[in-house]
């Protein structure tokens, strides 16, 4: 199998090249770190908090979730992983994760080792940057739930974070303007933007009735992408997804 | 000026010696790093959001916080930065700067390039791995600080929060187990925690009363570290500074 026939085709190949525009050697490269492929079940705890020497996970397929849990049992999501995602990254280079992953739908990944990362940098170090860029998505991503639970309202936290999923799975071929497949529960959704569950349908039901977003049957429709967009205030800089930058 | 002793000083190679054992080219690639000096007045603006081509600024001196305005003129501070810490280090990546940073205090720092950092890249591969370590660190902090406003209580936050500037401190040499110097007034700790500023002082004078912790005249004295610590929930295992894990 051709490396660079591989690597093209994943969504973690065309994830990068929004940000550079990757050579011969960077996609061979990379698809040495797809060798050790997976499959999880919905539900599979893929690191758990405290564990020494985890594995990175890069998500081929599915859907996953990190958190944290607190001394009282609550959990708080930190963010979702979509395909094109690498799963564990911040921990890998830890001495104990910080954090927990867990599979939401059934997933494929490929698992990664941190001297994978090591050799793959050192052999390309234009990965490295790209790995950087994608390192620092993901934090833009948690500040803005940050700012979510810091400074907006519930509903404009919902909006905000459907608007968001919309754009990165919309990078990665899984979602168009119209909207997306999503196998999020109200409790997900509770535990990511720190509402109850019942507070969660409230304002998904009051959005639907504003003609705005509909989320029923596992599909997020935007029914008004412009309204919504005003009143979330989404401004997708902070995704830096507008075409290669580096090439 | 030789370009290792430089390096070995500064507190970011101080910093990054905590994950990686630096070589000697890892040292001098470094040092070439801090050769754009600059000094800041405090408030001055680093980097606007939404800015194009900005740079990154190692901080060698002096405090610094990176915040989100929100439309309605709200503040949400997502962290500040101490001496070692690398300012605007995910927006250099970005077409556009995903948040704002301002000195605190009078600063200096080393201005570092988008190209500088590729090129330090291709120099030294470890590098790059220690660069990403520090980034991964970064958002763990701002994990936590989400985790702050989602699920804990305004005492615990603030007692977390103290504990952590207090770790980060030490590690560059500016903070021992007794406590720190802090220039932070009760707005910006208002406008990190997502509390009103006289929320904040009546949360200081009550762990002040209960023995824990005093932040007065720009000081903070952990009266009783061990206490603060279990109030906290404080697990300083997110920040992996216990000693070098790769040599």
């Amino acid at each position: 199998m051709k490396g660079g026939v591989l690597s093209l085709d994943s969504p973690l190949s065309r994830k990068l090249s929004v940000f550079v525009a990757l050579s011969d050697t960077d996609l061979e490269t990379l698809a040495s770190l797809y060798r050790r492929r997976r499959r999880f079940r919905s539900g599979h705890e893929m690191v758990h908090e405290g564990q020494k020497n985890t594995s990175a996970f890069i998500l081929a397929k599915g859907w996953a979730c990190s958190y944290k849990m607190l001394p009282d049992g609550a959990r708080q999501i930190v963010d979702f992983q979509v395909p094109g995602d690498i799963l564990g990254l911040r921990s890998i280079l830890f001495r104990t994760a910080d954090h927990s992953i867990e599979a939401i739908t059934g997933i494929e990944v490929s698992e990664v080792l941190a001297p994978d990362i090591m050799n793959a940098f050192a052999n390309a170090p234009r990965l490295a940057t790209a790995v950087l860029w994608a390192a620092s998505r993901d934090e833009a991503m948690v500040v803005e739930h940050l700012v979510d639970l810091g400074r907006r309202s519930a509903e404009v936290r919902m909006a905000h974070f459907l608007l968001e999923l919309g754009e990165r799975l919309k990078l990665v071929g899984v979602g168009d303007a119209k909207g997306f497949n999503c196998p999020l529960t109200q409790y997900h959704l509770a535990d990511a933007l720190g509402l109850s569950a019942v507070h969660v349908n409230r304002v998904l039901r009051h959005l639907r009735e504003e003609g705005l977003v509909t989320f029923r049957k596992g599909r997020v429709v935007f029914d008004d992408f412009a309204r919504l967009t005003e009143l979330a205030g989404f401004e997708p800089g902070y995704l830096d997804q507008d075409g290669p930058r580096l090439r």
